[in-house]
Parts: C-alpha cells; sequence; structure tokens
C-alpha cells in the first residue's frame, strides 16, 4: 500500500479516514517524497501491513488516551525498499527519522543525545505477523559516554546508569553489530566470578547474580565490552545517538532478509514481501525502584479461557528480566496486593483494550516511578480450549456478535478440543525419563497409549482380549483395516499424510504417528528398534499423533467427550444458524453412523462397502468369487455374499433412520482382495527351489508339490489382475459395467435391506452412488441396470422406497461432462482425493512419499494438493460441473466426500461454488460445521 | 428427413429442388398422410438417406433418361415406423404401393397379376450403406399359377417360364418365408441326379447342371417345391401377387433388425436408426436367348485404377448366375467382340454415368433381347492404388477439382499403399500349404518375413550378422526396443493397438501383430507354439500387420517406394496446398529425421532423449547415475553421457538442418532403466534357498553370496524407487526439478551440438520441451535454471543459436491453467496419449488389455480413445488450453505429439482448435498432409 504525500495533514482522523478508505493517503506538503515514518499517534490497529502489528498496536493505544511512551514507527514499505535497493534507505526516509525523533522529544520533554536532559529510546522490528528470526530489541539506544553522565545526574543512580550502558553495548554490539554474544556473556561471568569469589560464595561461577554486581564492578564491564567491541570491529563503539539509530534500524531491515527469517517465513507460508516495520520508542524504566516494575498479560486465561487476568510480572525490573528468567516472576495477581494501585489501573486499561479490540489481548507493560506504561498490545495467542469459552463469554458479555463468535474460533482448534491429548505431567515425566523415542508426521490427532502389535490379526485378539493396543506397522494394506479398527492407535514407519494408514486412521478418529522413518520396523521379528532401543510385541508404546511424538511406555490420557464441551456445542449451534452448505459424514458401519449424528452429520454421504469385503470371515467368499471365470462360477459366492451385505445396509440404514445414506458400490481394483503378488511370487520361487533340492535328495515332496499347485494358481490368478496403474485400471463402475452380476448383488441387498426397515416401520432413504464415471453412458448403463434389479426388488417385497441416484465425479472427463451427466444422475459427488490424482497426473501415495514435500518446501506448490484443495486446477473442473450440470439439471445436488470435504480452506471453495453438502469423516463433523459458516460468513484474516 | 405432403407435386424438378433445400418437400395433396413411396422419377442420388444408395442411384439413373427398368422405392422411414410400430406398415403405405404399381405398369405397359401381359418385378433391400445381412433379391415376384401360362405364351418358352417360377418359389420361400434353402436344394439336386443318370453322366450328383434340367423337370420342381412350401408353412404358396409383394416388403423391413444386420452395424460403427428402404423394379431377362445376357462392370480398374471398363458379362444369363459362379462369365473386354452394339452403348453410358457423378461407378446391367437395362449404379469400391489414380487421372481429365481429388481419398489408404505387403499369390500359396498360423491383431500396417527370436539381444546381434529377424515376445519392454530397432517385424501373444510393442513399431514403420492371444510364447524356452505345432528360434516366421495374420515360413513381400509413388505424391503435393496445420514428425534418432524429411514432415516435434539411455553401451552408465544417492556422486556418470548425448544431438539437428527440432528432456520413470523387481525378487528367492540348502550340505557357497550381495542391493534400490502408479509418478519436470542436475546435462548437450553445427555453417534449431507440466511454477524452476545453462554454454562458445522453450500439456491441471503458462513457454504441445490417461483416468495398457474392447462392443464409448481423440473431454480440455494460452500470449504456438497426431479424425480437431502443427510419427507424416489438407477443406462424407 504505498503512502502519497499530497497534503500535510496529520492529524489522527485523517489517517484513521484514510485507512478506513483501505488506501493511506497521509501526506506531506512540503514535497513529493513518500511518507515513510509515522508517529504514533498517525496510525490505527488496522495499518498492520504499513505498521506492522506491533507499531499498529501502540498507534491504536496512543490514540486511545492510553499512556504509551512518545514513539514513532517506520515503515514496511521503506523495508521492502531498503531491500530492493542495495540496502540504501529510501530517499527522504532518514529527514523523516530526524524529524519524527524531534517530535517525540517534545512529547517525551527530553532530548536525543543531549547532555543535560537525554532521550533514550528503544528499536524493536515489527512485521505484520508476529515472526521469531528478526531482530530483538536494543534498549537503552542514545547512551554513550555523555548522555550517561546525564543519566546518572538526573537520576542519582549511578549503578543504573552503567548497568543500562552496558546493557546498550551488549545489546546493540550483538544484535546490530554481530559480535558473538558469548564473547559478551563471557566478560560478565567472569566480572561476577571475580565479584562472587570476593562475596565468598560456595560456587561463584553459578551463584553469582547479575545484581550482586557493583557500581565499580560495572564501570569495569563497560570498559572492558567497548574493548571487545573495537577489537571486533576495529572501531569505536558509537558515541553519536543518531549513527546508533542509523545503524539499528538498518540491522532491523537486514534481519528481515536473514537467513532464520527467510525460512521461517518458507516454513509458515508468509510471502516474502510483507517487509518489517521499525518501532522506535521512548525508553520508560521499569527498574529504577520498588516503585518501578514490568509486566506482561494477557485479558483473559489463554489456557482455559477464564475470564481474568492472566500472567507475571517483576518489581524493579526490566522487560528483558522477565523474558531471562533471571529472577522469578510474580503472579500478575500479586500485583494486586503489592501495588494495588499500579494493578487497579492495569486492570482498567486491559479492560478499555479488550474492549475496544473486542478481543482479548495480550499486553506488556511497565511501571516507572509509579507510571504506568503501556508498551505493546495484541491479540493473544491461547489453546483451543480457551479460544471456544472466551467466544461465547464474549457473546454474553456483549462484547461480540454470535456471526463474530463463530468466525473467531479456528477450525482446526475443533479437532485439537476434541482428540484424546497427554496429560501434560505424564508426558514430561515421560521425556525426562528418556523415554522419548522419535517424531513422524502427525497424520491423524489424539492420544493413544497401548501395546505394540505388529499384524492386524494380532490386533484383532488382543482387542478382544480387552487390551490396548498400538497396530506398528512398516506400512498399512487395505486388509490391515480390521486389525487398525481394532487398535487405538495406528504407528507406521511408512508413508505420508494421506497415506492409507492416515487416511483410514482420522476416518475412525484414530491418533495415527505416520512416516516415523526413525524407527525400523521388522513386521517378521514382531519389533521395531530406534536408536538401539528395540520395542517388542506387547512393550507399552504412547503415541501422539497431534505432534506425531512417540514415546516408551504409558502416559495418561485425556479423552475430551463431546457431549461435555458445552461450549463447543453453543459455538457449533450458532454456526449451523449461518451456514448453507449441509456436512454429512463418510461411514461405513453403524458404529460410523452413530457417531456421526451425535457429531451433527445431516446424511451419510459415503459408504464404502468395499472395506466390509476386507473382513476376515468374509475375504475367502470374496477372493472365490474374484477368482471365479464366468457369471455363472461367480454366482453361488455372491449368493453367498447377499445376505452379509444386507445386514451391512440393514446396520447403516438403520442407524441413519430418517437421513440420507449414500451407498458407493464397489470401487478397487479387485487384485486389493486377493494375496500380494510379491508374496506370492516369493512363496513359489521358494517351493521350486526346495522341490528341486527334495528331489534330488529323494526327499518325498508331495506336499510342497501341492502347495506349490496352490500358490501357481494363485499367482497366476494375481498375475492376469496385476495392472501397470491399478489407479487408472479396472476399478469403479468398470467393474460394475463388466461384472453386472456383483453390483446387482449390492442393489439388491440395499434395496431388501430398505425394504425391511420399512416394514419395520423404519424411514431409510438410500441413495445408490456409482463410482469413477467418465462417460454418461457407463452411468446410463449401470443406471438401467441397476434401477431394474431395485424394482423388482420393491415389486417382490411390495413396498415402495424412496431412493435417489448418483455419481461420483472423480476423473477429469466426468467434470467436464456433467452437462451430460446430469440426464442421468440425481446427485453427482465430487471424490476429491480422486479427481486431485488424476487433474495433477500424481498418485496421491507415489507423489506424497517422493516429490511432493520437495516441491512444497521449494515453493512450486502452496500446500499439498491432497490435503488443501487446489482451486486453480482441481477446482476449476468443480465449479465447471457444477454450472455445466446445473444447467441441464436444475436439481441436480452436488456433494464432496474426498479428504478435502474436512479441511476448512476446501470447505469455503464447495462453499463458494454452491455445492449442497460436503462429507467428511464423523470425526471431522464439527470442524466442517464450523467452516462451512465461516464460509457463510466471509473469509476472515487470521493471525499467523 | 421427414417427408410431408402438402401439395400435389411429384415432378422430378420439384423432387430435386426440394432435396436440394436439404429437406424432402414431396407432397401429396390428397391427404395429410406421409409420401413412402417414390417413382424413380421422383428421386435423385442425393437422397440416399431416403431412398437408400440403391433406390437412388435408380432414381438418377432415371432421371438422367438412361434406360431403366420402370421401378419405384418404398422409403427407409417407413421401414423405420415400421420397425418402431410392432411390424406394422404406416397408414397409407400400401395404398402408395398399389398407385406405384400402377404407374410402373404404364410405364412398362404390362399389368401385375394380369392373366394376359404380367409384369413381374424384384423386390430388393437397399439402405443407405451397402449391408450384408440384410434381405436379399427376390426376383420374378408376380408368377403365379395363371401368369406363368401368360408369360408361356408371351415368350413361347415353357421352360424359361418354369425356371422362373421354381426360382420364385425358392427365394420367396427362403428368403421372405424363411423356409432352409438347403430343403429347396435337395429336391434341385434329386431333379438333377435323376436327370444326370437318365443322360448317363458318370457322377450323377455332381456333373449335372441346371440347364440339363428339362420343362418336366422344373415342373416336377415346382410341384415339389410347392409341397414343401405348404408342408413347412401350412400354407399355398401365394397366388395373389399381391400379397407376395406384401410379404416380400415386411421381409425386407423386419431383415432390418436381424442379428445379422444389427451385429453387421454394431461391428462398423453404422447407426440403427437408418433403416432400408425396398426397391420394386420391373424384371427384365438376361436369359432370354443368345440376344441377352447380364453383367457387372467398373468404369475404371478398381485394383490399379487404370481408366477402361473393368468386370464381367455372361451371354443368356441371369444376373444371380454371375453370382452363383455356375456358369464362368466372360471379361467385359470380350463382349465387344461378341455383342458390339450393346458393348458400345454400355461404354457410353459409363462414360455419362462416370461424368454424371464425377466418380468411378460400380455398374449392374441386363440386355433383354438386344435391348440394354441398366439395373445399378454406386461408387465403386477400390484399392488404395486405385483411389490415388483415379484421384490423379480424374483431375487431369477435368472431371474433379484438385480439392476434390484430395478429399477423396480416405487418409488410411496412404497407409495401406506405402506399407510393404505380401505377394498375393505368396500368401495364398503359404495359405494352402497349411502354414497360416494365427490371426492377432492388426496393430502396424505393413508385411515381413524373417526368423523367429525371441529376446531383443538376440533380435540386436543376428540383425548385426545380416539375417532379417522377427522378435516374438509375450509382451515387449522399454528395453526391447533396441532389439524391436533391429527386427523386420514384431509379434506378441500379449498387448492391445496402443501397447508398448505396437506404438513403437508404428513409430519406427516396423509390421507389427500385437495381442495375438492363439500363439503361446515360451522366452525361456526360445519358442512359441499355436495349435500344437512350435516354431523355435531361427524358423523363418511372416507377419501381416495389415491384417494381423502370422504365417510359418517365408512369404515374397513387395515394398513400395515412397518416391515412386508418383500420383501418392501428386495428391499431397495438392494437399500442402490446401492445409494450414503444419505437419512435424517424431523422431528420435537422425534416420528417423532424414525419413521424416522424406516423407515431408516440417519439423521434428517430439525427439525423446529417453530411448538413447536404453542402447546397451549406455545402459550400465544411466543405471549408475540413478543408482547415485546424491547430486555429487551422480555427476561423474553425467559427465560420461554429456558427450554421447551431445553427439545423438548432434546428429539429429544436423539432419533437421534449417527445420524446428523439439527435443524433449528425460520423461519416464527412472525405475524403467533397472532390471524389472519381479526378475530381481525370483533370484534373490532363488539365491538364499540354494545358501540355504549349500550351507547344509557343507558346500562352499561364496559365489553364490557375492551373488546374492549385489542382486539385494539392486533389489532394494528398485524397490525403492518402485511406485504404485507409476504413470503419475515420479517422472516428467517432476525428475528434472528434483535432480536438475540431469536435466542441465541434457540442455548443455544440446546447446553444445547447437553450437558446433553453427560452427560448421549448419542452421540448427533447437526447441527444448519440458515433459508433465502441472504447476506454471514447474515450468518457471526449469526455464530459470535450463536457460542460464543454455546461455552460459553460448556465452562459452561464442555462439547465439535460435531456440525456443517450450511444454507439454499432458495433464489435465496444464490444460487448465494454459494462460498462465503461456507466460513462461513458447509453445506448447499437447502429449494427446498422456492427457487421455489422465483425462479418462484410464490407464493405456491396462484399459487395453481390459475392459476397454468391451467398451466399445458395448457401445459404451464409440471408438478406442487412445486411437482416436475423444473429442468431449480430452479434446475440451485441449480446446480450452489453446483459448486461454492465447488470451495472454497471443504467439504461442500449440502442437500436439501423441498418437492422434497421425490419425484423422484427431488431425481434423486438432485443425479445428486452431493448432499450429500436429506431430506424428514419420510414417505417419503423408497420412497427416491429406488429413490436415481435409480439414481445413471440410468434412466430407464417406462410403462405409
Amino acid at each position: 500500500m504505498p503512502v502519497k504525500t499530497k497534503a500535510k495533514s496529520n492529524s489522527r482522523k485523517a489517517a484513521v479516514k484514510a485507512s478506513k478508505n483501505g488506501k493511506s493517503k497521509i501526506s506531506n506538503q512540503k514535497s513529493k517524497i513518500k511518507k515513510w515514518v509515522l508517529l504514533s499517534k498517525e496510525g490505527n490497529k488496522d495499518m498492520r501491513d504499513l505498521l506492522g502489528g506491533k507499531g499498529a498496536g501502540l498507534a491504536e493505544m496512543t490514540n486511545a488516551g492510553l499512556p504509551v511512551p512518545p514513539s514513532f514507527t517506520i515503515t514496511t514499505e521503506a523495508c521492502n525498499w531498503y531491500s530492493a535497493h542495495g540496502n540504501q534507505f529510501p530517499k527522504g526516509m532518514w529527514d523523516q527519522v530526524v524529524e519524527a525523533m524531534k517530535k517525540t522529544e517534545r512529547a517525551a520533554g527530553k532530548k536525543f543525545g543531549d547532555a543535560k536532559n537525554p532521550l533514550l529510546v528503544s528499536v524493536r522490528s515489527g512485521a505484520k505477523f508476529s515472526m521469531p528470526g528478526m531482530m530483538d530489541t536494543v534498549l537503552n539506544l542514545g547512551l554513550d559516554d555523555v548522555t550517561m553522565q546525564a543519566v546518572i545526574a538526573q537520576t542519582g543512580n549511578e549503578r543504573f546508569a552503567y548497568d543500562a550502558y552496558r546493557r546498550l553495548i551488549q545489546m546493540f554490539g550483538r544484535i546490530v553489530m554481530g559480535i558473538d554474544g558469548k564473547k559478551f556473556d563471557a566478560l560478565l561471568d567472569e566480572a561476577k566470578k571475580q565479584r562472587g569469589m570476593q562475596l565468598g560464595k560456595a560456587n561463584p561461577e553459578k551463584d553469582t547474580k547479575d545484581t550482586d554486581l557493583t557500581t565499580d564492578d560495572l564501570k569495569e564491564v563497560v570498559a572492558k565490552y567497548k574493548e571487545l567491541y573495537k577489537n571486533e570491529l576495529g572501531e569505536d563503539f558509537p558515541q553519536d545517538p543518531h549513527k546508533q539509530l542509523d545503524l539499528a534500524i538498518q540491522a532491523v531491515f537486514g534481519s528481515w532478509m536473514g537467513k532464520r527469517a527467510v525460512d521461517y517465513r518458507r516454513l509458515n507460508k508468509i510471502p516474502d514481501n510483507l517487509g518489517t516495520a521499525v518501532n522506535v520508542c521512548t525508553m520508560v524504566f521499569g527498574n529504577m525502584g520498588d516503585d518501578s516494575g514490568t509486566g506482561v498479560a494477557f485479558t483473559r486465561d489463554p489456557s482455559t479461557g477464564e475470564d481474568d487476568l492472566y500472567g507475571e510480572f517483576l518489581i524493579n525490573a526490566q522487560g528483558e528480566d522477565v523474558v531471562a528468567g533471571i529472577r522469578t516472576p510474580m503472579k500478575i495477581a500479586e500485583m494486586r496486593e503489592r501495588m494495588p494501585e499500579m494493578y487497579h489501573q492495569f486492570r482498567e486499561i486491559a479492560r478499555k483494550m479488550e474492549k475496544h479490540y473486542r478481543e482479548m489481548q495480550d499486553l506488556e507493560f511497565t511501571v516507572e516511578k509509579g507510571k504506568l506504561y503501556m508498551l505493546q498490545t495484541r491479540t493473544g495467542k491461547r489453546t483451543a480450549r480457551s479460544a471456544v469459552k472466551i467466544a461465547v463469554d464474549m457473546v454474553e458479555q456483549g462484547l461480540i456478535t454470535k456471526k463474530e463468535a463463530v468466525q473467531r474460533i479456528d477450525p482446526m482448534h475443533v479437532v485439537q478440543l476434541l482428540a484424546p491429548r497427554f496429560d501434560d505431567a505424564g508426558k514430561k515425566a515421560a521425556t525426562e525419563r528418556g523415554d522419548y523415542l522419535a517424531s513422524g508426521i502427525n497424520a491423524s490427532p489424539g492420544a493413544a497409549t497401548g501395546m505394540a502389535v505388529f499384524d492386524p490379526d494380532t490386533a484383532d485378539e488382543w482387542n478382544k482380549q480387552g487390551k490396548a493396543v498400538i497396530l506398528v506397522r512398516y506400512e498399512t494394506a487395505p486388509d490391515d483395516v480390521h486389525g487398525m479398527y481394532a487398535s487405538k492407535g495406528i504407528l507406521t514407519q511408512h508413508g505420508g499424510a494421506t497415506s492409507h494408514a492416515a487416511v483410514v486412521a482420522r476416518g475412525a478418529g484414530l491418533p495415527c504417528v505416520a512416516g516415523c522413518e526413525e524407527i525400523h520396523v521388522n513386521e517378521a521379528a514382531k519389533k521395531f528398534s530406534v536408536n538401539g532401543r528395540e520395542i517388542a510385541q506387547g512393550d507399552y508404546v504412547s503415541i501422539d499423533g497431534t505432534t506425531g511424538q512417540v514415546f516408551a511406555g504409558k502416559i495418561q490420557t485425556i479423552n475430551p467427550e463431546f457431549e461435555q464441551e458445552t461450549d463447543l456445542q453453543t459455538i457449533l449451534g450458532w454456526a449451523d444458524e449461518f451456514r448453507r452448505l449441509q456436512v454429512w459424514a463418510n461411514g461405513d458401519y453403524p458404529r460410523d453412523a452413530v457417531r456421526a449424528r451425535a457429531f451433527g452429520a445431516q446424511g451419510i454421504g459415503l459408504c464404502r462397502t468395499e472395506h466390509m469385503f476386507f473382513e476376515t470371515e468374509r475375504l475367502p467368499i470374496v477372493r472365490q468369487m474374484i477368482l471365479a471365470k464366468s457369471a455363472a462360477e461367480r454366482q453361488p459366492f455372491l449368493d453367498q455374499l447377499l445376505p452379509i451385505q444386507r445386514g451391512d445396509f440393514y446396520g447403516i440404514l438403520e442407524a441413519m433412520d430418517g437421513l440420507p445414506t449414500v451407498i458407493r458400490l464397489i470401487d478397487p481394483p479387485l487384485h486389493e482382495f486377493l494375496p500380494p503378488f510379491e508374496e506370492l511370487l516369493t512363496d513359489v520361487t521358494k517351493l521350486k527351489e526346495q522341490i528341486r533340492y527334495m528331489e534330488r535328495e529323494n526327499v518325498d515332496f508331495s506336499t510342497q508339490k501341492q502347495e506349490l499347485a496352490e500358490k501357481e494358481q494363485m499367482l497366476h490368478a494375481v498375475e492376469s489382475m496385476r495392472e501397470a496403474n491399478p489407479m487408472l485400471g479396472l476399478r469403479g463402475c468398470r467393474l460394475g459395467i463388466t461384472m453386472p452380476e456383483i453390483t446387482k448383488m449390492q442393489v439388491r441387498a440395499i434395496f431388501e435391506a430398505a425394504c425391511q426397515l420399512k416394514k419395520e416401520g423404519k424411514d431409510p432413504r438410500p441413495e445408490v452412488m456409482i463410482p469413477l464415471v467418465g462417460f454418461v453412458t457407463e452411468l446410463k448403463n449401470q443406471r438401467e441396470i441397476l434401477e431394474a434389479e431395485a424394482k423388482q426388488v420393491m415389486a417382490d417385497q411390495g413396498i415402495e422406497v424412496e431412493y435417489k441416484f448418483g455419481t461420483m465425479i472423480e476423473i477429469p472427463r466426468a467434470a467436464l461432462t456433467a452437462d451430460e451427466i446430469a440426464e442421468y444422475a440425481e446427485f453427482c459427488s465430487f471424490g476429491t482425493n480422486d479427481l486431485t490424482q488424476t487433474a495433477l497426473g500424481a498418485s496421491r501415495d507415489d507423489s506424497e512419499r517422493g516429490y511432493l514435500q520437495k516441491y512444497i518446501e521449494m515453493k512450486i506448490i502452496p500446500d499439498n494438493p491432497f490435503q488443501v484443495l487446489d482451486r486453480k486446477g482441481v477446482g476449476q473442473l468443480m465449479e465447471l460441473a457444477v454450472k455445466n450440470g446445473r444447467r441441464v439439471n436444475q436439481n441436480l445436488d452436488f456433494g464432496a466426500c474426498g479428504e478435502h470435504a474436512g479441511e476448512p480452506q476446501s470447505i469455503a471453495f464447495m462453499h463458494e461454488i454452491g455445492q449442497n453438502y460436503v462429507s467428511c469423516s464423523p470425526f471431522r463433523v464439527p470442524v466442517a460445521r464450523l467452516a462451512a459458516a465461516q464460509a457463510a460468513l466471509g473469509q476472515v484474516t487470521k493471525d499467523k
């Protein structure tokens, strides 16, 4: 936002107005030179882009009439100009700094560099977002050999003055000039050690404190610091305060492009072109006696949300002492007793600030000789729990509206709030015990403790015996699902945030740490090792899916209950009032449906029928069905599966009574149900070799030969079904079209179950969904076959069941031909996982394990497109589909049932393009309810 | 095209005018009833939709004043109405038939069913496209016991009359009423046998002919036929000629939906809703003595294109005798001597017809007692060679324009014309010897003979020894390529028309029979077996890639030379005048470039650099490069590859001197260069088992252990690179971004080669192409890195090389974001193979082997989308890309380099959306030149 000079108008009103217009037209009649420096009274809280968070806060407080030391801010634009022009100040900036300093002097009644009444200032960086890696604060700027004498004269406190001076030289030397801080520390330590020995301390290295140093000690330290400075830099510590200021400003500007800051921005996706502002603020001193002090406080408890001041306070100390932990600060409550007047004055200001900002504030203040100064205010960071409580309380207190409350909660906080978590003390204790093992990808939030098991069958068995287990695998595969469901949590060595393990875990609401490459899983030996330590089957492990940490041993977990989270329920209730998008859930089993309803789901948007096929007792039938050579051979096995599937559907339709339940017909490539090719190949090769030797040795090998024949048969069957790219192979409706008998069986099972429920007075609402349609003719083919079957069942049973017929849109061609599809579908559900894979030509598993992470690091892509929907590519297809589909069929419903349907940014997009619903994992339903409401209310900027 | 009744206007002019308006408004004042029946004089050649090909031909000839027996046609609309309404004639149709018959009677001067002067007619089906499976001709309709006597009286030829009658009963009984034809044949054979015995023939069963039968014999046959008819149908042969006609019309209508006709249409993609017309034509008799006869003839030689009548003629015979082959017909030239007047009259008519239709005609005629009648005319089918010569000759003769000549050649005829083919006699001889083995998919046209080899290395070796080899594989893989290039032809047991083998073969112009599942290839034993016969390595086989046939032994091949095909060159020269689309070629080696230029290519649109990596001597270096753990470890191998690649590029840029050469940087997943996983797994398993036994037997196994270690290392390397869906994995620019050193080496090689050529006074035009871009940031990244490298090389060499930088558009996201890509690309080349795979979510190999064929059979899709571009899906993305890309960058060039770029329908689409060029295999360049011209000239309807 360029600040153009037009007419002199430094008044606060003009500035506020300009900012409200979205453009800062603060002007300067004298010249055409841009305004690079603003006095605090010239800014306001909405000017964070230009003044940074800190500068905007100072300005807002100043204009709110709070006691803020006079200060000014050099804009982020000056920083950007500086970076872009070979580290030169923009023309006119320095003059404006000098001018602003004069005005600050007048306000403070002191003069920068004055030998009688010197003004000291602090210089701080302050970007739009609070950001580590940039220049720290330099205090006491303006001190030199001359002004120090004036400070001594004014305060009558020589020790204070020397202490301030040595702090300046240290900070300036280290932060501004880049001298290794340890060198200053060493000199100070040396002085303390000498003093400690003189004081006869037992351990002078450790026990001696800064405060033990005498004025003479400090004089000595100042002298040594100056010597160090000169030795390091070849010049004297600058005795010209304006030179100090010049160098400090340059240091702040330079730190913006420093490695640490750049790295941080890369990690946190903050653009490089924001720049940082520089805040120059009149020094106030909390260390001028017992009527002085300093503190930091939140207006409410950032951890619980309780409506009470929360913070720490130190008497006769400077801010850095609080941070450095040299002295143990007191709780802010104690201030009430120790400095009652100051406390009440501060509490009043805190209340005023909260009312002013209509948000919980994080404040810094200093008391100088009984006078309170506010140094900083910003929106306070808080836990999920606190955020929710504060929002609800503030509505009740009339501070904010329900709408604002809903807008303020980060939807990801909801996930955090509902996930089981480790007891903090327990986690700390485990770490101290040395039980921290490794960190992986925090693939599904929550924490769990249990006995390690290394195969799904054992997991299942032990679970039935009432044992809590953690399933540990190199990576998981579809036939591990029964074991995953039987576990309290999942840990894998391999695979990303959307690997099979991660997706299933999130779907089931189980904690999962994935891709924990530090551990080495040996499934055959039933153990894993990490850094020389071994965890065997039955040993306890604890995993934190929220942070990705893995511990040995047990840690106590706390399990929040959705029903008891009344504040969250309140917020979600308000969210429901605002949102347009319906929130459905994905769920394959009645237990999922029950959970989904409890979380507020308005339907099941994806019931996968194939997970049921993987269950242990069914898999043999499924395999025989697959290996059948013809429809006729296949039928007996389908006949066996029919009652089982009918039972599945009866259960879920019963649980979803009265709500729509979208059942997707069989989707995955059939070879997924068969034993892995590699395993069979190994077995066959091994057996052949064994038989060769046995033959030579004249040993009877008839058993082996029998086994070989069986394995070879299976190997050939699996081989004949192997595909180069199964993701793009014989699956989805391609199965239903080439083997209609399978899908017919499924439709029969659905409608027989629905008819049964109707007879029992229930209200089943099945919706049949055909996967992987690319050509409308596929849909037409399936619809005709399946509707005939459905009608047949209903006729046989003499029952009419209301139902819908729809399709998934998960390959680009389906999206591109939605106008055709609209003629044969009543609803379309975007399968955003597969649509992303095909639209981007990127296999999820392969790319997440491979180049995708590198792409994100290199900023080739902003996010993992399997987590956050790619609007420009995948989104464009979706938007096209909605538009073209509705043009032909106005009543066509659009939903989405991929991973993205539970991700707030993606939900916002789905709202924008006019979808009817999203369908996410049951545990994500509260998140989606909130995100959908926020989408309806419009985007709000969030602090990083 | 519905024929609406409005006003009576049966004049020829009105009909012609109506048809020219595109709507037949032939009308009937009497009522609102549609006109279902047209006299021949009411139609014309453009009414094929309504009258069928035959009816339109009869009408056109009638109106051209040719001697056509009076006739009328019942429209295809009547047929459709009949099929759609439970096999009922539409209202008023029969009355119109009776009315038309009356007018025909007047024109013929005879009366249908008249006891004195009866009119006999033929009834024939006639759809828009000539189509087997529909009702054959019924002749002599109108004969019954009464009218037959009149025929005897009129002709004085009792035998002729009885013969005609028995033919009617036989044809009517079989064709109209569905009596098994063999039953009629048996009765006739019995009569012949009796007559033969009476004549004392040695073998009365075989030697006796129809013509040996006496009048009495025929009377007897008629009686027995009537008896058979009654026994079969329970009613007498209809004595009412109008009933005969009614039933015959119904039979024609019914045959349209008969199984054979429906199957034929399915196979040939003819819509079901065309319907067939019924032609009722006054009978003329070529069997009324030596002044009568019948014949069929083409106006030019359909095999060579020579401008001379070509056909056959029989004196004193009916048309069916020519077809039945009972008597050997004479060449049409002989007619000049035997019936000079008739011959000249016919030749005159033939010339007139050709001039009238401006096309080579296929004519049927009959001479009845010295009078010539034309019975049928249609565009004559012809060979590729003939088509080209006729088109060129007709332009020279002023019959057609160059434009028409270009429009008339089926582009696929060009492929046929240029492919090597088997000598017809040789093929026939092989078949007679019993050397025909099997048929597979005709995957790449042409014929080849050679010794069977079963692995690429032997192919390579034997080829170097000067042996002609045919590579026989279960299926081919990328590292077979050197062996494929060394072969004369390729035969695979497995894989479809776009399998690896097929694609490489078409690219190399090698004949290929793919997916020949009848043969069983045993690569280990170096042989294949088929129907109990074995072909071992070194045995001769002959494959015909145009037909898909496979023979044992040698067959002589004929190899057309493009340079000698002067007529084709003429046509292509004309085509070049009309087309806008440039035609480039894909080619990896200098030899491809030379070939491409010879065929008229205007550039190389795709030079793949990876094929070069597969070459035997380079592969070990490539493997080491791939297995390197870091960029630093990789560099030495890249340094080894640099001069080799520079040599590759020098060669192709030199060959393409002055023409653009698009070089695509490395594209395939790296594991393609490594040994197959399955092979390694088998080896490792085997070795482990062997060592186990050797250990037990105390045998020294150090060699095995060493081998195991090496294989295991490679296995792990390959395993770590394995991908679930390599098509969507780490390939294309993803390689170049994660391993920029590889692409840098390639760019360096390109520019070093170009600089060298410049120094030698050549004009290299390299264009660097980045594959698999999905995000513009990928392109930006690569462009920056690679342009820096290119500039460095040019600076080092002190040479400026003109070049372009572009990308492939082969995944949907690239097409959807072409506006962004346009900012960083100077050209975009559609990779339609991959774009089809991703847009349709269909792996080419998997789907072609699997469900795709079934989809085509089920009419789920009209064509294989990997052969004919899917306009609605893939095409939509391409159109979007061109539009959006050009909006941002007007000068952005668009090309295509997938399989589709050599397929005429797809080329037409690429012309329509405004692409600049297509790039196909060199052998397809002539096809593409022609197809591009036809696209520019607009679509022409072609006969099926």
